[in-house]
């Protein structure tokens, strides 16, 4: 349907949502505005290889591409020129903290806190544990009810 | 004069300008989001000793404190309900990044690189080099110029 609200359309069109990571698998309450700012404007997951735009808005490298490409080259955040060819790599310590950001594993029998960098790593290997099939599959972003199987 | 604009009207009540460090001695092109989570959205200095409030807005202990006994228990951010009862500290993965934010040393001959958990150290250590006075002043939010004095 084209009346799905402006999010749905936006997640639908640049198709991430079976890689990229749901802000809910946070294990802390962070301050809100820390969310927000490892948060990509485009489709709302945890920024996936960001990339900065000369106003310094991040979006994920895949988002900003295809937006840009849909919909002309202005950053969708604030409306400023924005093209592939001006973007470029976040500052390390931004890098830094978004890979120690904690995610809490949604297979029901872990629960573990995991940092970002080690986090497919690590549903991974659940998968590898439970090779019958009968584990939780690994987390997508929409996806975290974590006993449907069973 | 109490037609200024209302930013000056809360420094001048919170009355921090001389101990709060301006986000303008942030020494990398962070991510604007990534700066609006570590600036307090009272005095709009870098956060300084933080706290929580329920909706997870943050802001520096003194800010909030004399905000809310001036105004009432009141997010500043978002209007909902906060009082000092109702403050936490925010999560350590924030703290952290909080205190390994690189800053800029104002001092013309030095321009280092400083996190901010070391900053003040580090311009007390430039202040006792030049005990004579001729040193440049430690860095207040407000008086970045480096080069005053001669
Ligand atoms: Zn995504
Ligand atoms: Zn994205
Ligand atoms: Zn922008
Ligand atoms: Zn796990
Ligand atoms: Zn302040
Ligand atoms: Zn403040
Ligand atoms: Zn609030
Ligand atoms: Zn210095």
């Amino acid at each position: 349907s084209t009346r799905r609200p402006r999010e749905h359309r936006v997640k639908g069109f640049t198709h991430c949502q079976r890689e990229h990571l749901g802000t809910r698998l946070l294990s802390e309450q962070l301050p809100v505005d820390l969310v927000r700012s490892v948060t990509c404007q485009v489709c709302h997951h945890l920024l996936s290889e960001p990339v900065q735009a000369p106003c310094r808005h991040v979006f994920c490298h895949g988002c900003i591409v295809r937006y840009c490409r849909a919909l002309g080259p202005y950053c969708p955040a604030c409306s400023q020129p924005c093209s592939a060819l001006d973007l470029t790599a976040p500052a390390n310590v931004f890098l830094a903290l978004l890979n120690s950001l904690p995610l809490r594993c949604p297979t029901r029998t872990c629960g573990e806190q995991v940092r970002l960098d080690g986090f497919r790593a690590h549903c991974e290997a659940h998968q590898l544990e439970d090779e019958g099939g009968r584990g939780t599959p690994p987390a997508a972003c929409d996806d975290l009810t974590p006993n449907k199987g069973g």
